[in-house]
């Protein structure tokens, strides 16, 4: 399998924030974006395997400022890393207010996916290539991230962590 | 304000997986399932301060068994700590199919919800009293967490967080 | 076939009211909270009896206090009793104003649902076994209720419905 | 206020079944028809009394026929009788398998509602004249009707049902 | 294949604008009118053939009055004439405000759609008998609108648009 | 009022092709492409002009290639010229089975829309700079679109429309 570059599985994502999206402030519910969140990364990881993926874990999320009623929200998904089977995306995601041309970042965050067959069993992901410092940056970081999930679901030791290990011993 | 009970902000939400919340594979797709665990958290901790909430964070998830398509989806939501403004609410979620009689986990999770007075600032929320051995437990693990969260959205230097790094330390 | 117990069946849900499910006056429209209710109590009656089942019918429902937006519905369903390959549940249904601490009743409900085997014919249903007061008392009247259900369906004689007669009879 | 004929209410509503709309059988779910006929009937009585309305209760509602994915449903509402500031409404409910020519009877259910002032409050609702047989079959079939639901919701004593009653005393 | 009259075709559909439905201004989006007006008019093109349809074209649409939130939308759609395998649906449709009995006109369309055997594969379709006088003049139009749909779509070339060109050559 | 760039206005929507989303062929109903590309062409007019927007018309649109469930819909949309208070956006719309590596066009559109202040009053919008040559193709075309519209619409004599009517005159 060709390694790929992490440009050509770029995705961009444009919603409108209806009512219904809504809490009682007239702000976008955490939920929704998730919601919205998921679906772009599941393309982005899809354009990057060609094949149907499933979510395997989101990272921690901190949302930043809320996104109101009428606004715009724009999420842009990159793969960052491909393991084996799985891939992790990138998500950095703004709101828009239009009509006072105000442009805000709401959030960035992780989603990984696993690459399935038609069987449902999972398959090989081609590599990937990244080719912008951004993308070399989050490239690197993605085996310590990947780190912090294995402690979390409690499938790795901490002390077999040596990237995360170095954040904390200096 | 009077601190109160974990177990009275218990919060139990069914849902049925609907043709249009499944995947390629007849699947939950995890951002509908977040969406409805955003939901059901944000109630938790609604009833733990009366007041209304947003969400501040969400912690890694990893997404364990799928839920089939006409499965049931149980999600429970309890409040775990509150830390002047905020509250962090654990969830468990199971997918169940009735017919086979099978019930299994899906995954378990961590929201941080910020509670609001009407005018949209931050306002101080009761402190809260773990009673079952599972509730000391999720108490006493919530400071981890949070240090973990502060960390990772640049609020807090690694070495700062002292009950993480002793994860590290021997 | 074993019989089972009424709290078997016992089936929670918890849905948040959006701007979508509302009126001109902002509160719940009695034609969505038809829906929840169709979907809880199909899940009581699927515990139950462990098949896919269908809705029947609805016995009469009178509205009382409307659910306000942003508000909370709570919907109990448990069933009620068991015939051939049908069964009865009963639900309450009530909404809480979390900021307020108002809990209050809208509604109780009795919907039955006939149990299919997946060539979508009718299939026999365990019996129920109730045992509080309340679930004693709606088993008794169960009996009540089918006969009216089978009178307005055209499908018994006044005067065959013993129990309803003897209503008017003293 | 001037009363109206029944005709002047008449509401025809069509929506065609789509998969979110289904149980596991392809079937139409009776909780998704039971929304539908909630806003059909709620427009038949805003047409009789030109006011906003909200639903009081519903009678017993049998489902006979399932309808298919892809089929179409026809509700045919109209109000029956007013009262004071209630009115019933009664629907005709098809099925249509336009493929197959095949139009079927599913249901026919009354709903009632109450006209209410901007403050909230019920305000008075126009006379409703009959005009052909059926209307004028509904239209006194609708003081008996009046006092199930009167009974049913314990506003009404068994003994003062003289209409209900006359049905066992022969 | 016995031709069928245009009235057999006709479809009434009743919508009631809600939060989710509208911009900013509380009007209904025209887009969200569309979806409808295209289910609608789906319906009466395959009430006229009895088989499997998809949307092949829709023609100018001018919104002329907004719809508010809370109205009632009432889309009636007939077929004007049939063309070996597709079929042209007229549509009018209306905006009601039922407080004030107020009925305006919001616009005219046309839809034309294909019809399909069970293989995707286009089928014949019966003939279209016009009856009224505005069914006979919508019959006429029908060829005029099919060959601005076929020159704008480039498989027509103006110059072969006899009845279209008759409009601009006195 | 600074005249804006065509490309200022671009705005590229990604959708995920759900069940509900779909006819019987389990391909995208036109309807549902019509309200996305609605929310699409609003957004490019709203960068455009920074006041809110609302649709005016919809020129002819042909669907050619149907897009499957699972697929995903690309919009791309842009202002192509402004007429006092109006915009005009082309769309290009196509289908992508990630799968197969397959991207198929799915039709092309131009919809209209009017620039309101808040009180709901057309205002005035900046000019439109179209730069590369096909933003100067669509920009030269934008008039004689405009002529079609205002015939259809029955707002222009087809003598008047000097631009379209050289279509027909050689």
């Amino acid at each position: 399998m060709e390694p790929r570059k992490a440009m050509d599985s770029l995705t961009i994502m444009t919603e409108l924030v209806l009512p219904n999206d809504t809490n009682v402030f007239g702000n976008l519910m955490g939920g929704r974006l998730m919601y919205w969140m998921d679906i772009a990364s599941a393309l982005a990881a899809q354009k990057h395997c060609n094949a149907p993926v499933v979510t395997a874990s989101v990272d921690n999320i901190s949302f930043e400022n809320p996104i109101k009623l009428g606004n715009v929200v724009h999420i842009e998904a990159k793969v960052t890393r491909a393991f084996t089977s799985s891939m992790e995306v990138h998500m950095k995601v703004w709101g828009e207010d239009l009509k006072k041309k105000h442009k805000y970042k709401s959030n960035e965050a992780y989603y990984t996916f696993v690459a399935l067959t038609d069987e449902n069993k999972p398959t090989p992901v081609p590599g990937l290539i990244p080719e912008s410092e951004e993308e070399q940056r989050l490239f690197e970081g993605a085996l310590r991230r990947r780190q912090i999930r294995l402690i979390l679901g409690g499938k790795m030791k901490p002390d077999d962590a040596k990237e995360l290990k170095a954040l904390f011993e200096n």
